[in-house]
């Protein structure tokens, strides 16, 4: 995966989960350190339809295989705790 | 909430989640440090049908709100990055 790629694709990420992946509104999870897998799963079940959000079914969709994967990369990659 | 009853309560969580919050299993999430409120919303949504996961469903099932904001506050209270 393409960390880079994936933080260029996650700008919009920022404004719910935080700029250092700890996000900024409690409802909300954080996503640094989360493991890569579980990042990519819960991506593609909102794009996919089987999770429903009313903000991040649309952030999801449209976004291809790799995209997935570069922005999974990209948080997981961030230290745990921020 | 009460930590000491959220540890207790999840013991059996563990096995999947890890003994300090960060999962064994790459699909599974690491729960350290995350959220409290993403935490019980989580948990409640598996109790209540809105996800659905052959482990967590039943896992959730018959918790009362009580335990899920018990467990929800002990993984929360756990350091991110384990």
């Amino acid at each position: 995966a393409d960390i880079a790629a994936g933080k260029a694709k996650a700008a919009v990420c920022a404004a719910c989960h935080g700029g250092n992946g700890i996000s900024i509104i409690p409802d909300y999870p954080n996503l640094a350190g989360q493991k890569v897998k579980y990042l990519e799963s819960s991506i593609k079940a909102y794009r996919d339809g089987e999770r429903k959000n009313p903000i991040m079914s649309p952030m999801a969709a449209g976004l291809s295989d790799a995209d997935v994967a570069n922005i999974a990369a990209y948080f997981a990659s961030l230290p745990a705790g921020g």
